[in-house]
Parts: C-alpha cells; structure tokens; sequence
C-alpha cells in the first residue's frame, strides 16, 4: 500500500477484488490522521513555541510511529482477509470436511476481527494526541487539528463497522463479547473526536 | 498528488511545509469514500442483480469521476493556498502598497475557499450514492458502504472547518455569508452521512 501510488490504489480499491477494501480504507484514515497530527505539531516548534518543542517533537515522533502501523496494519488486514476466503473454500464433502471447514472459519473470522481492532486503538491514540493541539498547537493550522480529529474519526467508526461484520458470524459468545466491548471503547474515541471538531469551529468563530 | 506514493504523500503530509495540508487531506477522504462507493456498485451486477445492473453501472462510472473530481481539488486547494501566501507576502511600504496587499488578501481568501466547497459538494453527491446502496448493494459489501459514508462525513467536516478557517478573515459579509450557507448545506450532508453508518450498523445486528 505505502509503495502504491494514490491514483492507482484508490483505483483499484474502486474495482471487484477482495483487496484492497474497507479494511485497508479504515487505515488509510487513521494514517492520514496520524500525518495531520505530525504536521501541526511540526509547526508548534522553535520562536515563540519554545516551552512546548520538547512536546511536540516527541508528539511528531509519535504520530510518524502510529502512520507508519496504520499503513502496515492495511496489509495485515488484507493477508486475514484472504484467510477467511480460503476458509469458506474449503471441501465440504464429509461431515469430517465439514466440521473442519466450519472450525476454520470461526479461526479465520477472529483472526480478521484483529487488525480492525488495531485499527481503532492506532485511531484512539491518533485523538488523543490531537486533543493535547487543539490548545497547544499552532493556531495557524489549528484547522488541520480538526482534520486530524475527523479522520481518526471515520478510522474508528470503519474500525467498528469492520469488526461488527466478523462478530455477526463468530459463534464463540465469549470472543464476540470481547469484540463487542472493544467497540464500545472505540465509540468513545469518537465522541472525543467530535468534541475536538465542535472546539476547533467554537475557536475559529471567535 | 496522484502520482505520488501513498507513503510519501503521507510524510510531507506531516511535515512543515504548506502544502499537502488540510484541503489536500479533505480531497483523499473524499476520493477515498467515492472508490468504496465505485467497489460496492461493482459487486452489485450480474447474476442475482440483474435487475438493478444498470443502475450499478451508472453509481461505478459517476464514482470514478468524483474521484477524479475529488484528486484533482487537491490541486487546485494547493493552488489557491499558495495564492493565499503570497498575497500575504506583498509589500505594504507605502499606503498604496497596503491598501494594494488588503484587495489581494481578501480576493485570494475568497478562492481559497472554493476548493473546500468543491470538495464539499463531491462529498455530498457520495453520500447521496452510498445512501443509495444500503438497501440496494450486494449484502456482502455493506460494511463498505458505511466506510464510505464515514470518509465522506470526515471529507464534509474538514471541507468545513477549511471554509470557516477562510471566513474568519473574509472582510465581505456577502462572501461570507454565502459561505456560511454553504457551511450548513454540507453539514445536513455529515447528517445523512451518519444515518447511513446507522443503517448498516443495525442491518449487521439484525
């Protein structure tokens, strides 16, 4: 994905292949959440930010580490999108086939269920960091806080939507329980996200 | 910003420099919900879809134009960005040149929010599209749906905050008045946006 370029990956997340798909979109999002947030902390250094370069330059640190998981996370989730495919490819001849193929779904789907959930905790992080700008930051580009906040945002409700897909078909109660309380988590993420929007636009108005 | 590399893109995105920033962040969230809604579409023909094929043919080939509609607004954000700069950077030595630098100031913040609004409206017309194929989409695909309604709503939010960044120093209340209205249009667009991401999260309870 990160060696793609943005003309031929959008193409041919538009296109009918399993890959990429929403799984991949999800981390784009969170990824270019992760930027915004590097790139408002960059302006918050050196003259008049003085006091808080020590800060910004361990947040740019942090925001470059959480773009970089967010893009490799897009391939994790394409390999246990593949995964489950394969599982519901398998014989269904025998019974023994049968119950085979069906135990390799339910591994296969929590499996899938993992790199959305990473998705949504790189998102969760990418929040935080930007609520710690909404004051802090430059207000020069206190905007592309909000940016920042919007895209981690639509990561975290894709997330949510992508796992909630998974749960659906896994059997096991306790492991979708588990899923379910991560989303309850990652619903929080957003509220906090759009605080973050209403501050900045509250700022902006004057 | 095409032909870049989703990884380079993404770096100068955090980096300090003026562009890609926010408007070129808004333009791939956008681009981003027009191909799921493009991929959706085109898992929805042949076979049991027969009877909608048509119409899918139509929401892929419009897709793939607000994408195109949407990469190509990055562009022009990073244009009329520049244009901002540089009006700021004229000589006020004189009166004349003040008054001179002011004229240039205020027309350039009026093209730097035509971009945003652009963005704004392909945003809008992919929500109207994904709205479509909650009910309508192949089943299989329908987290994608809600994936593209988020990045749209996150596309709609930053084209916001990057108009009302550009308000905030816009001296002619009619401009900004009609931005402002503008404003309030894509907002009832996050509103349907959010009601998609609904839709698709009760249909996957069941």
């Amino acid at each position: 994905m990160k060696d793609s370029t943005i003309g031929s990956w959008l193409a041919e997340l538009g296109d009918r292949t399993p890959t990429p798909g929403g799984g991949g979109a999800a981390a784009l999002l969170a990824a270019t959440g992760a930027s915004l947030v590097g790139m408002v902390s960059s302006y918050t250094t050196g003259g008049k930010w003085a006091d808080r370069e020590a800060d910004m330059l361990a947040v740019k640190a942090e925001s470059d580490l959480l773009r970089e998981q967010a893009l490799a996370l897009a391939a994790a989730d394409a390999e246990a999108f593949a995964a489950v495919g394969a599982a519901y490819g398998l014989p269904r001849a025998t019974d023994e086939d049968k119950a085979a193929r069906r135990t390799a779904i339910q591994a296969a789907l929590r499996g899938a269920a993992q790199p959305p959930a990473e998705v949504g905790r790189v998102a969760t992080r990418i929040v935080e960091l930007a609520d710690g700008l909404v004051e802090r930051g430059n207000p020069n580009v206190v905007s592309d806080v909000a940016v920042a906040a919007s895209s981690a945002a639509a990561a975290l409700e894709s997330a949510i939507v992508n796992i909630e897909i998974n749960v659906a078909s896994i059997k096991d109660a306790e492991v979708a329980d588990g899923l379910r309380a991560t989303v309850t988590e990652l619903t929080g993420a957003i509220e906090r996200a759009r605080g973050i929007v209403e501050r900045v636009r509250e700022g902006l108005r004057g």
